[in-house]
């Protein structure tokens, strides 16, 4: 069953959608996939969003550029908790996405995470599920646990390398 | 008749929409002022922006600041002309309201003036009906007279005090 | 019971961290409020995230400012669900907060909201109960429908003060 | 006949241009294409605006870069609604083009689009021209009804591909 | 007789001109003060601009804030040197007057100073005027040593006063 | 004897460098306090960074403001570490001083502290010295314990106002 | 006979400082071309600084970036105008040397051109030699013509080109 | 003996790291070269910090991207001297590591060089030493000679090069 939504506005960021999904896939969520626009499709975005939670979909992963308004509107017309995950593109360097969806204004918030973090918005959603799904907070711990490996090991195999080095 | 409507995010921008409506009084352009949120009522912009054209307006001025969404709701939902006119709100100097109303992605223009800039949206909704209404071209080309005599003037007057100053 | 931990930086930060509280009553959420500091006390800011979700908490709303370093530590020793408050100070208008808050390196996100956003942050925390407790959803529910109904009222009044005016 | 003059401040400007003008043609809304510069040639672009309103020009789309000065000039020398397209050069990434562009003082408005939003820039002037010429309405109408449906096709075929993919 | 033009773009920025023209004063440096704007009256600026050397002028000083196109208009139709004073205005910190007037395209160049540098306007047309007149360098090199004598005057007393202090 | 040497580059700066000089106090790091410019007097400079080791100075701390390069013109002519401590001017909120301290090309490094960051600075000496000086590491120890014990202190008295609040 | 001294911070600004040479060399304007770091050569810089006008050199152009002290370091040394040239290095895309040469402390102008704007160094060079160089200017004058005679003529190309195209 | 710690937040900061171990090893400065990371790894951080000194480092350098905590975390921790070399990643230019790196609140100070300073991180750490070690202080003079020679030898070649050709 799909718990999270990703939601992307527009085709080209598929890209990016694909590394949010592999995350969710890599932790056993289960979420669909979309494309939606707020500025060329506002009425399908506003009617998705009012129905989304009868699918049982309990957290919105929203993905935008530019003026970014796909994560706010979404989050104007449900009270889930919506990410939103600002994307670079070709002018500003990703500034633009990112201050147009943070910077909600008082009533309507959107849990932002970094320019191109799709994994992370991929890790948000999975914590906000782990309050309620504790085979979700055990699946995060072992990511956490394997990450924390990874930079250990990295650490130990650069050691032996530089070992006498010096 | 209103040929202009002139929609503001929250009554705290009440008195930078005063500015801009006080400049369509001066050029005798008839306006409707009104508060709705892209956030907080979000279906309520959405059915005013479909039927603003029926009611006989030519132009919208959305006024909004932060994260300003309401210039480009607004403009998903109608083919009129919309003016956006960022607000400066408390942090960020008005950078976050100015690249969250002019870089609207590829579909859906937005006609962005400056931060603050009142008196301007309210000219750039003169000009635009200027194509159409010949007596707001007058009154426009009258305007843009008497600010070309108040610089000559101030001008003038300055030279006088500045006289065998040097 | 507390299920939101609100913990800020600095004594100084608590005017802020007043106004997401006052929404977290107003919302009926119980929380605790904590100073801690990522810098000056670190051990003592492990502990505490090490600890938090055995307490009963589920969200936790880190408030710091400059290079706001506490939302991300703090996600770093738990995997509960982070929100990021970046708090504005007397240099650079908040983007130095809004950055080091936001821009979490892949594998540790934190949700964040708008610079001084104190009310968003109480409202994500809620809006991330409510997936797991029904009440906090309609209590969010009943926020939002007020919400609207404020800005309906705003328009009224000015639709009524506004009439004949033009 | 030309209802929008499309001007561009250097010939390096060309690609962007070509844009505005294939979607101008796309809405079959007639063109004149133009290069001038507002610091290399003042007195040619001074007396362009003066003149262009009487060849039945209606709006006028300024493409400029860097100091972008050219739409400032222009819509000083005229009351027809003037739209700034800015171009991103290889500094500042169109930050520069942008701030020249939009942050017009009182009295003279720029209609300001995205950086390197040249299809925008046409769609604006043609949302202009929609007030007066109802064919050109119908055009973007239906200019808008096709881009919806690229959209919710794009969403069809994506969910045809991830069914049962989770 | 006047050696020095210095143009402001609007009576608001008479008191920026003012610390101008005090340190022309200091330095004997004959000036003329004008307000004239590059985006209200257009032609009479261009006009000013190719008399000015006539009058004997060999250096401009433009002020000018917002998208300040005053010292690129004036460049464009005159090979004088043209000095850029950008002036901070109520938003944006001044960046927007600095990029417009500093980021000039290949062919006409600003002599850009800091953002309400007037003082270094004034000191920048008397280094250029140095280079003709042997007296106008004189005076530059006795305010530079009584520049010099202030700070190692400050330095001295602060000497004296941290005496034993530790 | 002092081993840090505070230097500003205007007097103006005195309140930073006051608040800069406290801290050493308190650590009871002697220091001498010196004003001088590296654009009004160069050479100066030059020689008192040539000459300052001499005088059994271990560390500089050098203030400046907007194209703040008097810690890089120091760094320039010794080879000690030296401080810089970019501070806030009355436009661009510190960025100017803070790239213009922090960005030293190849070769040169400044240790650059946040902007107005004066008892940063001072603890960087410190920390510097306390490599050499025992004494110092001792006093620095004894003062991260305090800074340690008043956030704790701030929580314990916080909780207690909060206690049955909530 | 040299009469602009063109300088480089480092081997790498030769590409730029090519540019700068080029258009003066089409101005027959004489320069010499040298290499030296405000960090690396401080006392080398300030020598040459000192003794640059006896050589017969009236203009200064400094080439650096990053945190680019070059102009004002030699500004500092001497009265005769100095033109800062900021380079666009791999980070930040060119802004940090801008404000680093442009945000000059009242006292020190420096008279700076766009970022990589080496053609208008060249070309501010130029006019300011012109008001001592009856010749320089002819020689300017005649490439503003050239220059404006370019655009003219790509206008004239484009028109032909898109005659009937519409 | 490691009298260095250089520190990354990821095993993608190695090409950055050596650039800084390189310029140590032609210092002939020991050091240890570690990946650890204060978001994945937070208690190996601080314990790692914690025991640094006892292992006879006296200065660290730690090195990280966008929101990087690295160094403040380690700060917190240790009194030694710690230096913040912040990296550029993919979005926003540097710029969120640089301000995550400097702008430390007040108690604990980073020394931050220049985004992608990996040989000034490694230099200023040198500098820091030579308070101490008499050696390591020739080796970085007789660096900085060299460095100083290396300019001269540009700046003789270049002359070389231009002789007569103007």
């Amino acid at each position: 069953m799909a718990l999270v939504a990703v939601v992307m506005g527009s085709k080209s960021d598929l890209p990016v959608a694909r590394r949010c999904t592999e995350t969710l896939e890599r932790l056993s969520v289960g979420f669909e996939l979309r494309i939606m626009s707020a500025h060329r499709t506002p009425s399908f975005v506003m009617e998705y969003a009012l129905s989304v939670r009868e699918k049982g979909i309990d957290v919105i992963v929203a993905i935008a550029g530019k003026a970014a308004h796909l994560a706010g509107v979404i989050a104007a017309c449900t009270c889930l908790p919506v990410i939103g995950l600002p994307v670079k593109s070709s002018t500003l360097d990703g500034l633009d996405s990112l201050l147009s969806t943070v910077q909600m204004p008082k009533g309507v918030p959107v849990a932002t995470v970094a320019i191109d973090g799709a994994e992370n918005a991929a890790l948000l959603a999975a914590r906000i599920l782990s309050i309620k799904y504790p085979q979700v907070r055990e699946r995060l711990e072992s990511y956490i646990r394997q990450m924390r490996e990874e930079v250990l090991n990295s650490d130990e195999e650069l050691r032996s390398n530089t070992e006498g080095g010096i």
